[in-house]
């Protein structure tokens, strides 16, 4: 019934998923749509919406369904009814606690001189606040605190000087900097675009009449839609009834794919910009092992994100593989903590060990990060009680040791446990045996193709410094 | 946990009703405004909102609760709790079926180019959809579909040019026509403003150290507080910690009081501009007595707003004045009609005649207007049913010929009973032994010293067609 | 989505609705009956339920559903339509804080040797815990703390002895002691019955082929429904396929009907065992003006059921009849009291004085009933601040002195300001200029054609403490 | 606010999990048997319930919260506190679709001869309609359809002839047929007991001086608390302020414990009666590499049931395991299927095949079970799409042919493809290559020492027909 609101201006890193479709054919896109953001829930389970148009309707008429919660929390068999059209777009936004609100859900929807749009946006910008400051000194007012906010500023601005939307959308795109991948519905045209370092993934799909846009692949899946290709990095893509129009004059040779999505973000079952997420945590486990063999008697992943690369290692050496944790599946977002005192520890009740499997063993365990090391060291402590009698973690990534500022929760270096400890401190932390990190120069081979060399392929700025972009100086809480 | 909205832009004639609160101690204001907002729910039940700022806090921290639904639904112990703050603005809202939606609510809440102002609105502009076009053409985009918003961003503009946040109101007001009562929350002032015509209320009130706006007295009184006065038509009242301003530079001589708030909107123990609401409905009635007597025994008011003028009839003819419905309060905004079929009519569930009083009783029934005419007939029905000999049917206002465009919501002309038969046509349509409305000619004897030659000290554009501001020419859905 | 309940005995004295319906054309009953409680909402705000059966269905199935709340919060269009059936008893219940969770709603669903059993009770037995034990030395569990449960065990005891529900009904009667009217749906009848004192209200309504029972004719007018006649106190009324079934053999000569129900419960557009409750307050008021006239200006009443006997003083006496006070409806059954601390009186937030109305009079002011006694000093004091020169207080109830136990929840002996204050110091403590209340001696008058002699035609213990039926001795919360 | 409940007896075949709790220190519990439930939400996701008691104080009072739903979705914060006690029984359940509604929620809370019980109960009775006809014919009334009514009615009786809760228990166990394990709260001992034949499992636990009786041992791993021991078949333990006292007079030598809590429901880190889930599924895969090798190049198994038994079969053969699928865990009991037309198949939606895995390779899929085929179809289909050369399907379980009547909800013979299609048949129709399933004579093996010899060890009548209780003869909708 009610929402309530810290109106503030929160910089926060968010990762987020979206998809966009349009049907040629008239029929109905809000099932689509909702079945393709089930499939990238993973990417935020926060907020989800959903906003259409009829292409064919009086014109400007948009239709939303904005929400807390999971998708299948927000949305009903009664509001999916109430988003009629052929033509539309949905967000699922994860943020940090204490910044969630409703006024800040996606997709958001607006009038501007040209009409209606709706924009959904996964990233970060890292100029939002001066943009911000920009606009306000020329009247512009701010009802959130997202970029897309400032995108669609942007965007209307462009509007009034070009012929058409796109146009303002790649204009648009010259003054903004840092990580979007942004999906825009304006009447007639459905627009994915990618920001030229491309960050993060977008993805054309088709079945039938019908294109989608995607952050992963398997919400293509999800909708049994086929995979056409990955927006390019720096392209705009126009979905239109006189066609799929590309415009790539924002391309550029230098790109800065996030590393990190192959590690541990997007689902095993995507590939993005042509790579196998699967293959990629399979190479990083091979290369964990060549880097840090173990005299073990078995592999285990940490679930879920760490089970392939667990795979990986176990292949590379022969190790056998096993399943040594149980994880609860229905701890959800809105698990509680009872506040009476109570001595069970909220990490074993997210997962357990299977003292049949790991009793007596020497075990290699596999994980994707350490990012303050409590968790790690949790969970080497259960194996140990259920029996372990080595624990040798091996971790699919480099140290974090820089914030990110293009769309994760990397957090600042003082909450980084390797910032200030080196490897062997954070082994006898955590408990383990010994401890291996992916080392940061052989990342490139998670990508098949890239050579070392082509240092701006991907980006891996959290782990070197080397942001491919400026971040931001000041204080992002700044001026407002 | 969700939201769906249409957005569309549906120039709603809306009635609203706003509430402020200022306590130079430092003390928390929210469970006052809360109070106030309970006190003026007659005037708007679909929304409700709250938004406070802690003056002595890091600055343009502003907290918000908004929700669908009455006072009460809203807001809870734990959102009230959540909204810390010496200052605060708060806002009911009604809007006709189908418009309304979540991102309509108010307070508006936004960050402009000086910080973060709060903005609450009764009212109706007639140039909003022009200013609107105004300002999408200098790059504005617009999320909501009410008034404020428009109100919001040309205070930001007007911010930019001159030095202090109620100069920039009153400059904005050069710009808007049309009824508007309005209270501004700034990190650290409350202005209130009111439209040069007057059309709607806005009252300053005091108790010790807290000042308060509220559209009605009502609302003061339920918050112990004192009246102060009301703020004049074109005034702005800037309460500041270096003391209550007043800028009245925008006032002017013609005056355009909505009459019908004597009428029908307010609350019976209201004071409007110095004039009670009460004795205005008394004399009503004794105007309709003198102007269309009846021989009868029974005198009755339609509930609750046709009471007052009931007794003022009675006192003037010495007829006995009497109950003769019984209301089911409990028809709340959610009463929903089962789709079985069945013979029960709804307002027999609203409101059922007392067959004790008016059984064999010739009855003069008073009500306050007719819209649409069938109200009125089921209910002149039900007394004849109730064994009534004679009906005499007294409206303490004229009749309905044109539509509002200053915040209320009396439609067109083609849904206006009045507008198509005359006099003697609706009372046989409504099945009346006589019908008799109160001539135009005398509405200024309900606001007491006001004389006839006075033509604008009030507005009653809705029974004779002469706005005192132009009404839009174009259809208010035109633009977007 | 949840349910708290404290499992707890506690004997509640609660007052109720109840509504029955039957279609012997085979419709459904559901949305009638919906109305028929939402006409009776006045007699419960805690919970309602509605249970339903299709007696051309599977024998013994029977649909309900029940909640906390309002009738408009129970039910949705949804669920109305989830309730087939012809035949359906329903309930609102009212209960003192604390008491009250959802395992107690009616009506009682439940299964017993021959099928189906649906009750809905409005009363109070004494001889519950007594009831109760006997049954648990027999085997009984009891889930709820409804006296319901204790009648239904006993209607299924009865059962196995006797040919059909309705003679099994009349052998629980004779067992149970204390107010109850009651209706019992089994899969192919509607019974309904009264106490052999006839406590509480019930009525007989049919329109065309559909048959009702309703606790006041109210109920039946908002289905337009005609009143057949009154069940009468001891009477089983059955409505079965084969026609409408009377067994009065546990009639007799003594009568208790409630005199409180004509005072204060019912609504007064009822007719309550043929006397119109309308008239019996017009008639308390008159009696007050003979036996407490009073000199002043102007009488009113404290809404809404102190109206009419205002008007009844006001008639008698020739004072005109005034309206004094403005009541906020929307104060619902969860608005909350803010625990801010705050100046504002929860009084003003319910009901405020019109000024204009009492300024410079010597008001006479009609109320039901003083219980405490702070309400009342309230209200005298509002009047005082709104400028009356004089409050002159006048019930139209005898004090009371006594609890009940009979299904209302008039509290224990030191919870009653007439229990140790005469009615001059009850006067000095309302601040007051006089108090007068009705005399126990007249309250006859009140139902018309009764006579004083004819003593038990009506109870009025708690003004007496002369119990027709003795209380029960122990601590009602004795055996568990 | 509301519940809809179908009244009928509805012999629903269900799934549940039981905790009880037991602080000697007075510690409250609430908290442990959320987070107990909680590990044991895979048994039961239908709704949710936990009764407490305060030993010390006032005798009787049992305070409740039930819903439905998840555990995490039932309790809040607010609810748990509200919950006070040192004693107390949790439940989870699962029905099938149709059957659910608040009323059948369990713990049940009920007030008897000696005073309060609170109930939870796993499992199904064979004779509880002829208990409820019996009952029935001796005064009894039925509020649920649960067979936990049934159980405390008997207890209830027994109580009047016996001096303590715990014989009357075992009394009501002498009666009561079929599978059953039971918690049972009164409000100074908790009781645990299970059926002659141990169906259900049962198990002891210990924290410091708290008690836990818990479904598995997962539910006390949650807790922190250490396994004791598991309930014996027949064997009722009370944990009395006097200690821990067992009676197993009616223990016996037969058991018949269900061997589909090994392959299927249990969590893989249980032990139940000794023996570990894991190991039991590691077994089955490997009695399947035994029984039906493959010549393939991969094992995967069907998440996450199907997991463990293919590492099984893939220690076996030496043939590499790998993860197949990726599930998405965010499909919860809400998740609504849009009633828009479209392609979008909902296995797609839970699970998606890894294109990189099976590509070109010959599949080993184990699953644990086919029920109708159906699902098994669509899995192997999308093996194939995803590249897979061939697939080998490999059942854990043997062939359903005879549905379950203690306690699961293994249906009719019409609806399980086995019973009326031979293997080459259902291979055929499930579109795989090969097809094996576990033999039913090998199915000893997964319970470690028994031998095939000792037939009643273990129950396997959904694949024998070999009842160990003789199922219930009449359609059990039969008397209602």
């Amino acid at each position: 019934m009610s929402r309530t609101s810290e109106y503030i201006a929160d910089g926060i890193h968010e990762e987020c998923g979206v998809f966009g479709a349009y049907d040629f054919d008239g029929g109905e896109v809000a099932s689509s749509i909702y079945y393709g953001l089930f499939a990238l829930q993973h990417r935020g389970q926060e907020s989800a919406g959903i906003a259409v148009c009829d292409t064919n309707g009086p014109k400007g008429i948009v239709k939303s369904c904005k929400g807390m919660g999971l998708v299948n929390e927000v949305f009903t068999q009664e509001s999916l009814a109430s988003l009629p059209g052929d033509i539309g777009v949905g967000h699922v936004r994860y943020s940090t606690a204490g910044a969630s609100n409703l006024s800040n859900t996606q997709p958001l929807v607006l009038n501007y001189v040209k009409g209606t749009l709706g924009l959904a946006h996964n990233g970060n910008l890292v100029n939002a606040l001066k943009l911000r400051e920009e606009l306000a000194y020329t009247g512009a007012i701010f009802q959130t605190t997202i970029d897309s906010e400032v995108i669609a500023y942007l965007i209307a601005r462009e509007r009034l000087k070009v012929g058409n939307v796109e146009s303002a959308v790649k204009n648009a795109m010259g003054k903004i900097k840092g990580a979007y991948s942004l999906i825009v519905m304006s009447p007639r045209k459905l627009i994915g675009a990618r920001d030229p370092f491309g960050f993060r993934p977008l993805i054309l799909g088709k079945r039938g009449n019908t294109y989608f846009f995607a952050s992963e692949t398997c919400a293509l899946d999800a909708v049994d839609a086929e995979y056409v290709r990955d927006v390019l990095p720096g392209e705009v893509v126009s979905i239109t009834r006189d066609g799929i129009l590309s415009d790539t004059s924002l391309c550029q040779k230098e790109h800065a794919r996030c590393i990190f999505e192959y590690i541990y973000f997007a689902r095993p079952d995507s590939r993005l910009d042509g790579v196998s997420v699967y293959q990629s945590r399979i190479m990083a486990g091979r290369i964990l092992a060549q880097e840090h063999p173990a005299d073990a008697d078995l592999v285990v992943g940490v679930p879920d994100s760490g089970n392939v690369a667990a795979m990986g290692f176990a292949q590379e050496t022969g190790i056998p593989y096993g399943v040594a944790f149980v994880k609860n599946n229905y701890v959800g977002r809105t698990f509680i903590k009872p506040k009476q005192s109570m001595r069970e520890s909220s990490v074993r009740i997210k997962l357990n060990a299977l003292r049949e499997v790991v009793a007596g063993k020497r075990v290699v365990m596999v994980d994707d990060s350490i990012v303050r090391g409590t968790t790690s060291a949790r969970i080497v402590n259960m194996l140990r009680e259920a029996g372990a009698r080595q624990v040798h973690v091996r971790i699919s990534s480099p140290p974090f040791l820089h914030p990110c500022y293009f769309g994760t929760d990397v957090p600042n270096e003082e909450q980084l446990i390797a910032h200030s400890h080196g490897v062997d401190e954070v082994c006898k932390m955590i408990g383990a045996d010994s401890l291996g990190y992916l080392p940061a120069g052989r990342l490139h081979e998670l990508l098949g193709g890239i050579t070392e060399g082509d240092c701006y392929g991907y980006c891996r700025a959290c782990f070197t410094g080397d942001y491919p972009v400026e971040p931001p100086t000041e204080d992002i809480r700044g001026i407002m």
